[in-house]
């Protein structure tokens, strides 16, 4: 599977994209599936269907998740081995890995749950759920392929939960369970003010100059305390859950070296939070970008007919993301003094945050079987990000999504000699078997 | 002189420049002037002295100075006759015109003190005040090569004042001496962050945000008023006199016409100044750029390292520019968060403000010799913009000027169809010999 250069975003491989669907179609149905291709906006899905013996009526219906296209390989002269000719070797922290485009990201991972479902069929002859194996090729491009397909195709997959193998560890030794997701709202806000560009000589004084109505208004968007002060815009956030917090905390998250690593040393986030709250828990408001008159070298003596900011906002559980965008707009508008105007950009696109309850019988089925696995609580983290396809779950099929994943820091994922750990490999199968018997005992 | 196409900027015109300024040399020697060309780091400076038969000790010493260099004229297809050769016919008010490149930047107006001198030695025999005559080449172009001459040879102009005819009429029948500049602080600011971009999912919240530090600061400037907070900006600006204000209100600006042809409606500066004093008397903090992040299309959720503005702060007469850019920088790292640094980039450029006292002999002389020409009293106006000349005359010979000028608000100045009415270069040597007069019979 690793030998096709599945890049999805690349039209050169599209050939390639199809043949690794195709891979998964026949290891599918050698694993008893129904499956075939369905064809979406972008690469082919591979999507395989199992029903234990029987129908398997009242059993939960679980949807897998993975994605078998992968970043471009560039630059190839930064590679050890050719990245399509996976090769097992040690990597530099002395354990045998497989090194490949996609070792990790995702085809690695995904095969844990495909080898769990096939080692288990053979000791047990049938799995104690309906599965749905789903394996997009788009994950690395756009996002709005598997979106469109799910929101058109919602009723064939009448799912209760969706089972994802794309994250990391905690650390090599530590499993994690990702239950929180942020969302993200851009907008891109311009202010317009005169007509057209003046001369300062003429006008500094007497004209409004957008750069500054824009400057206030985005320096308005947060107070001394870091908390934004957009009315409504914590409509709906929950407080961390005091377990969550305390969890958290007792992981003693290396701040300091984090910030470091970057060359800051102070978190600027909201007051009373950790780093690890600001980034996993915590709503922000983020300007991307800002431009307006003059930029090139020396001095212009310009005042500017206008200025733009692009923002995003990053959300979390209980968020609506339109509520926000309009209350973003008011906000504007509420500031915005005689003669100017704003107008908005809205195609940066809205998903909402995402928080699991802990006590999903898909999340206590994970935590007691990495335990068992790894001797260890698996740590239950945020992530900053979104992941688009856990909203899309989330919007069109109603279902929390289950975020497990063996992927390791050193991992190379997106960069030069991409590797798997052999280690990741197998704990991850073994983990998965050990969660499908948590729902075989039910 | 017309003919000549003396564009300073041009390299291909540069023995366009040279024949211009010798032909103004061979001017001035007919009229008994000792003249010739001084090299400069630019185009060659026209230098003309005169002195009264036995010296003229005891008497002022006056410089003229005027530019020989024009704008260039594209685009050429706007223009009805070419732009170097010169033609009179009636212009759009109905009045007769001199159409042509500088007919009145500068090359118009400045003939109109040179023929008055011309006459006054042919009727009077000698000017009752020593005389030399300055007109350059680089005044459309770059304004360091004056500075540099004025600088290098201050000691052999040592005059009392300067005569400048390049500005305008208040309208077709009022004549205005300028008696106020603003000098302009040109400054740009980058604040820098993290040490590289970083992605908005991992580090929104704990990072630090130079775009948001940036627009606080320049939100920061102004206060409620439009008040400039920066402490101590205000040192040395004098109220405008009340004698001044009323002069000012008595000319019934049409300032809701002045900002409507620019798309404004109400004066965004100072609150309790009119938009002539906010524009002729009181300084400013302009933002003319910013940048910072991601300007291209659609979202990118990125947090950018560094964001930059520039600024020009417009100064009036007591202010020290030199003050106000150590002041601004304080201003700034007073308001840096942890983890941010300031860089400045100076090369914007100083320069003074500069207003002349009511009661000079000069301002004295030209207003009553504008009201006998005109009929009616000169109105004392100020000018938003620098003209480095000007702010050159009295740094380095420490002399004020006289700004005297017959240019008309249609006169296309830069722009195709420039022209110069016949009416405003004949009132314009009636002028200066009415001037001229006031000095002989003291």
């Amino acid at each position: 599977m690793l030998r096709f250069p599945s890049v999805g975003t690349d039209p050169a491989h599209a050939q390639d994209c199809r043949r690794a669907a195709q891979w998964l179609v026949r290891e599918l149905e050698a694993m008893g599936f129904t499956a075939g291709l369905r064809e979406t906006t972008g690469q082919p899905l591979v999507a395989g269907s199992y029903a234990p013996p029987g129908g398997g009526a009242g059993l939960p219906h679980i949807l897998f998740y993975g994605h078998y296209d992968v970043q471009p390989a560039d630059p190839l002269e930064l590679w050890t081995s050719a990245p399509f000719e996976p090769q097992i070797r040690k990597g530099k922290s002395g354990k045998d890995a497989i090194f490949a485009r996609g070792a990790a990201d995702d085809k690695g991972q995904l095969m844990t749950f495909l080898e769990a479902s096939r080692c288990w069929l053979k000791v047990h002859g049938a799995l104690p759920f309906r599965l749905t194996v789903m394996i997009e090729g788009d994950e690395e491009g756009d996002a709005s392929h598997l979106d469109c397909f799910l929101k058109a195709n919602a009723k064939q997959f009448p799912v209760d939960a969706v089972f994802i193998c794309d994250t990391g560890m905690w650390d090599e030794k530590t499993p994690a369970i990702d239950t929180r997701l942020r969302g993200c709202m851009g907008i891109e806000v311009t202010i317009t003010g005169p007509r057209i560009d003046l001369h300062s000589g003429y006008y500094g004084g007497p004209a409004r100059n957008p750069i500054k109505v824009l400057s206030r208004i985005l320096a308005d968007i947060h107070d001394a305390r870091g908390r934004i002060t957009i009315p409504r815009f914590y409509d709906g956030v929950k407080p961390i859950p005091a377990k969550l917090r305390k969890q958290w905390e007792a992981l003693r998250f290396p701040a300091k070296r984090f910030l470091g690593e970057v060359g800051l040393s102070v978190p600027a986030g909201e007051k009373g939070y950790s780093v690890l709250e600001q980034m996993w828990a915590r709503p922000t408001a983020e300007v991307n970008g800002i431009h307006g008159g003059y930029r090139g070298p020396g001095s212009k003596t310009v005042l500017p007919a206008e200025a733009t900011a692009k923002l995003t906002f990053r959300l979390v559980e209980g968020q609506d993301p339109r509520k926000i965008r309009r209350a973003f707009k008011q906000f504007v508008k509420d500031r915005l003094p005689p003669d100017c105007k704003a107008r908005f950009d809205d195609s940066g696109g809205d998903s909402s945050g995402i928080a699991v309850s802990q006590d999903t019988p898909w999340i206590v089925a994970a935590r007691a079987a990495l335990k068992a696995e790894f001797g260890r609580e698996a740590v239950l983290t945020g992530a900053g990000y979104s992941i688009p396809a856990v909203e899309s779950f989330k919007t069109h099929l109603g279902a929390d999504s289950l975020l497990v994943g063996f992927g390791l820091a050193d991992d190379n994922a997106h960069s030069p000699d991409e590797k798997y750990d052999v280690d990741s490999f197998r704990h991850g199968t073994r983990a998965w078997a050990r969660i499908i018997a948590q729902f075989a005992r039910e």
